[in-house]
């Protein structure tokens, strides 16, 4: 159905469908799987080196979540083991774009996948910074094909 | 900033921000929004008369949420008075599409919006059918803007 | 069933069932009613004058929640309206008890009780502390039969 | 602190604290525990040989979770690995308690301890029902130390 290029994301870690995830219609709930993407991304950031947690921020940079897609492609249910797979796939001036699919792991089904638009801003002022270099290097590093903006 | 037009949008509920809908960052958590979202459908619904809950959905067709996308324009904070404004925009062959948008009601800033991608399909077999009829004409009378696909 | 004193819970808000708060199995899930009771106490802090949050915790005191025990009587179902009622009805020399009944609106059904066991605590070293008496005082105005240790 | 005997305790799993479970304060939200505890309750009853799933339950009888006890003695924070450790302690005629702590892998503290009470009812009048036999001896099986109302 869509074109993802699963090789791409070398980010990867395991899920398991909790039972308070899961609706009235017997499936994972619509907001849940962006609870999922972030545990991806939180594992991404620390996988980089570049830890971002209560303790990291610094008093003069942020990162904002800008915009989420999330395409719900087939069901997810209780107990179900999902694998969620991230990466960054592009670096703009002061944005980046980090990339999620949720694979079923005992059939591959594509269950979802998801594109997070985050731009980094100054912390009191919230305008947008250039993405820090130290960053940059880190993603750089771990992204061989890394669309970035020089 | 965004081209919104509210005063296409009769629909509007009030939430308040939950404590436990605030993160670290002392902001709603991201997925939160969905949750407002759908509470903006839900009450949407039953404003036209077509409720959508466990009662209601029968064994032969069901409703599929497929897409979500949400930008995130302002945060929002604890015990900040939201108002959620909901839509139908179009109505395709199976397709149809719902519009949310979340303003600050001390101040009127613009905090996010949503457009959330739904189909109608068959229970079993999870292929789409037409938009029933009946349900198309609660919405014709709800929506005077209605972009629909005869 | 229970021996509840309704009237002396003067404080009281409505929530109505949300979607993603209700489980596979139709019915509310159990976590959802700490978020009900805590909705209802930030509620009464306000109330009575007392407000805590993000911003009026300050650098020398706070209130730790050390135990919740709740009661789950009735069942409660999408899109019912609940009425919280929350009281303290003790405070101690570090601790203080709140306490709310959850009623379902159109039937006047039990649905759940909670006691809430908190403690003013140093900021720092996590150690008791005397609630402070300008606390216990808003509190005394509030609640004609407060147990409270002198 | 308390007089908790982990030995008793032979399921164990461990969850990572994540982002969206910690609150403004930094530290995981008090509801969260409850997610926590009913993790490990369903792992425990995989375990046992005795899942209790939106597949299993049938038409004539069900369980109810009637009452939860939970203790707050330490915080848990972003990031922290927890060990869930259940058990059943005890069954009588109707009802069973299964027991939850929560330790932090890295220092060993105790985090929280919960009692969950549960009746087995019919399954449409919800009146209280012998727990059934082959469920009893699949708790004798994994308990040494169960309590037991015979």
């Amino acid at each position: 159905m869509k074109n993802i290029d699963l090789p791409l994301y070398k980010n990867i870690i395991e899920v398991s469908v909790r039972n308070y995830e899961v609706d009235w219609q017997g499936i994972v709930h619509n907001a849940n799987y962006l609870h999922y993407y972030e545990v991806g991304r939180m594992n991404y950031f620390n996988s980089i080196g570049a830890s971002i947690d209560i303790n990291s921020i610094n008093s003069h940079t942020k990162i904002l979540l800008v915009r989420n897609e999330i395409n719900y492609i087939n069901s997810a249910k209780l107990f179900d083991e999902l694998i969620v797979h991230t990466r960054i796939s592009k670096i703009g001036n002061s944005s980046f774009v980090m990339q999620g699919v949720i694979i079923k792991k005992a059939t591959n089904e594509l269950i979802s996948d998801n594109s997070a638009f985050h731009v980094w801003v100054d912390f009191e002022s919230n305008k947008p910074i250039r993405v820090p270099e130290n960053y940059r290097q880190l993603v750089r590093n771990y992204e061989p094909n890394l669309d970035e903006a020089k």
